[in-house]
C-alpha cells in the first residue's frame, strides 16, 4: 500500500468535494489502485488550520465543518487523534508539513496569479507534487511552474482548471494529440451559458444575469464570467497544454455577452441557432488565433445543444476529425473529481504522459 | 529508443490506416515517447505476406497495395532490404514471426469470434501483446483472453473495438470509472444513424439503406447493422470492460430499426424528438439490463444532435454527472488511430491502467 499524504490550501468547497470523495472511497482507492490517501495538513484563513501526521479521517474534517464551520475544535473532539492546529499560513503549511502532494485550491486572480503562484512554486521547490484547479497561475505562469516541477522531479496536474472534472485536459493531451488536433473551439464558462440558455426562454440580460446570480452560479460582481475573462484564461491554458503554444491573456481577442439583445437571440433561434460564448483556437498564420467571443453557432453543431451551466470542448484532429466532449464545468463534486483524476495519474494510475528520459 | 516489433493479422482498410499513420508520424512518435515502430512481419489472404526482421517501410507497403495490390512483390523490388515473403498464414506468421504485438485486423464474426480468437489466443500464449479493432472475439471471450494475457504478462489492446479511435474506452475505464459510472447510453452504429438520419429527409427506409449502400456504410446484407446485432456486440463490451459485468448477447435485447416508418420519424421531429438506435446498459436489481432498440430522444439530449455516421457515448455518473464523447464510429483513419492509442498505452505512453501487484 503506498500511502499519499496530502497538504491542502483552502479548504472551501472543492477541497470539500475532494475530501468526501476520499471519506466514500478509501476502500476502493485501496484495493484498485494500492493508493491510500491521507489528509496530513490544511490551512484555510477561515475555516482553521491542522496538522495530523497519520491522517485525519475525512468524514471528521467534513462534519467539523458542517457542525462548527471550521476545523479547529478537532484536536479538542478527538485528543487522541494526535490532531494540532499550528494557526499557520499557507505558506508556513507548504514550508513545514509533512506532505507529499499539496493541493492549491486558494482564490483565482487572473491578472497575477497570486497568491497562489507562489504557493505552487514554493511546493514544487519543496519536492511536493502540486494538483491545483485554479486558472489563474495556471494561465499566466504554467511553463515557468512546469519547468520548476521538471528541475526537482515532480508533477504538476492541473486537470480541474478547466471544465472542472470533465477529463478535456487528459483527453486532449493524452488521448488525441497524435491524432493531430488541429483547431479547439468550446464552451468554457457555464455561467454565461446559462444565462444565454436563458434568454432562449424570452428574458432579457439583465433577468437572465439575476437568475444566475440567485442560482449561484455569477458572482455578485460577474465581470469575469460575463466579459470573457474566465474563458480566456481556459483558452490559454488549453494553448499552452494542448497545442504547445504559449499565449498571454493580452493576446486572446476577447468579446463577453453583454451586448446580446433578447431580439438577436431569437432571430438566431428562428434560423435554428444559438448564439453561444466559443473560446477558440485556431492556426493562422504558423501561429494560433486565439478568442472568446459569441458565435451563432448552427442547431446541428454539437455546441449549439449544450444547455445551461453545462461546458463542452471540441477537438478538431487530422486523423480522427471532430471529437466532442461534453460535461460540468464547475461544482463541489465534478472539481474534486479532478483532483482524483491528478491524484492517479501522478501515482501511475489511470492516465499521464510519462517522461521518457 | 525502444523499437516496438508489430505483426498485422490482415492488410486491409484498417491496417493500411495504421500503416499511413506510421509513415507520417515515424519522427514524431521517436521524438515524443521514445518508440520505434516497426512492421516485421504481414500475412493476409489477398495481398500476400512478408517477413522482414528490421521492419518495411510504411510508405513502401502502402505503396504495393496501391500499385500492386498486393504487397508479395516487395522483395523483388527492394532486393537489399531483407524482405522475404513466406507465404504464410495468420497462425503460422503469429507462431513465426519476431514480433513483440500482433495485431490482429481479420474479420468479424459475433457468433463465434472466430478466427480471430484463435489467433489473438495463440499470440498472448507466445508472450505477445495483442491488439485489435475486431468486435467479435472482445464481446465473445473477453474474459478468457484477458486472464490469458494477465498469464502470460502481456497486454491486450481494444480501444478499437467500440467508436473505432475515439477513445470512448480509454475515457470510460481510465478518466471515468473512479467517478463511478452508474448509466451507459449511446449511438454505437454508424450505418443505423445514417439512415436514421437520411429518413428525417423523408426517405423511406428502404431508400435510406440504398443510399447507404450506395455510400459504403452499409452492406450488401445490412442484417449485422439493421438489427442491432453490431451495437449489441459493443454494448457487451462497454459491459465487460467498463462496468465489469459480463454479458452473452443474447443477455441484450435487440430490436433493430427495419421497422420504423417515415410517419415516426416525422411525428418524432414535429415532437422536438429524433429516433436513434440507442445501445443502453442501466443498473436493475443487482445487475445490469442491457439493451439495443430505437428510442425517441428529445432534441436538447446530447445524443438527439449526433448525426449520420457520427457515434457517441453518454456516461452517467455519480460524481461527474452525465459525459457525452462524440466521434468518428468507423473508418480507415480513425480505427487506424485506434492501434496507436493501444499502442501508447501498451508502452506505458499515454493512458493505460497499471498493475498494482
Amino acid at each position: 500500500m503506498n500511502e499519499v499524504r496530502l497538504a491542502l490550501v483552502g479548504f472551501g468547497n472543492v477541497a470539500q468535494g475532494l475530501t468526501q470523495i476520499l471519506a466514500e472511497s478509501q476502500e476502493e482507492f485501496a484495493r484498485q489502485y494500492g493508493l491510500e490517501f491521507l489528509i496530513v495538513a490544511i490551512a484555510d484563513p477561515i475555516r482553521g488550520t491542522v496538522l495530523c501526521r497519520d491522517g485525519v479521517p475525512p468524514a471528521a474534517l467534513l462534519a467539523a465543518v458542517k457542525n462548527d464551520g471550521v476545523i479547529n475544535g478537532l484536536a479538542a473532539q478527538h485528543p487522541d487523534w494526535g490532531i494540532e492546529h499550528p494557526g499557520w499560513d499557507a505558506l508556513e503549511m507548504i514550508q513545514n508539513s509533512p506532505a507529499d502532494v499539496v493541493v492549491e485550491l486558494s482564490y483565482t486572480n487572473l491578472t497575477t496569479g497570486e497568491p497562489a503562484t507562489t504557493y505552487i512554486a514554493e511546493a514544487l521547490r519543496r519536492k511536493r507534487h502540486v494538483i491545483t484547479t485554479n486558472k489563474g497561475p495556471i494561465a499566466l505562469h504554467y511553463q515557468t511552474l512546469a519547468d520548476l516541477a521538471q528541475i526537482h522531479g515532480v508533477q504538476l496536474g492541473v486537470e480541474g482548471t478547466v471544465m472542472s472534472g470533465t477529463p478535456c485536459l487528459h483527453i486532449g493531451r493524452e488521448l488525441l494529440a497524435p491524432a493531430r488536433i488541429q483547431k479547439i473551439a468550446g464552451i468554457l464558462n457555464g455561467t454565461t451559458n446559462f444565462i444565454l440558455t436563458q434568454m432562449e426562454t424570452g428574458r432579457s440580460y439583465a433577468e437572465a444575469l439575476a437568475e444566475a446570480q440567485a442560482m449561484g452560479y455569477a458572482e455578485a460582481d460577474p465581470t469575469g464570467d460575463v466579459e470573457g475573462f474566465d474563458a480566456a484564461a481556459k483558452v490559454a491554458i488549453l494553448s499552452q497544454l494542448i497545442l504547445g503554444i504559449p499565449l498571454e491573456m493580452k493576446d486572446i481577442e476577447r468579446q463577453g455577452i453583454t451586448a446580446i439583445t433578447p431580439e438577436e437571440i431569437a432571430a438566431a433561434r428562428a434560423n435554428h441557432s444559438r448564439w453561444k460564448l466559443i473560446g477558440s483556437l485556431e492556426p493562422s498564420d504558423g501561429g494560433v488565433r486565439a478568442s472568446v467571443k459569441p458565435v451563432c453557432v448552427p442547431d446541428d453543431h454539437p455546441l449549439a445543444q449544450v444547455g445551461g451551466v453545462t461546458n463542452a470542448i471540441c477537438f478538431s484532429t487530422e486523423r480522427l476529425g471532430d471529437v466532442t466532449v461534453i460535461g460540468p464545468g464547475a461544482g463541489r463534486m465534478p472539481t474534486g473529481y479532478a483532483i482524483i483524476q491528478d491524484l492517479l495519474a501522478i501515482y501511475g494510475q489511470g492516465i499521464g504522459i510519462k517522461d521518457i528520459d
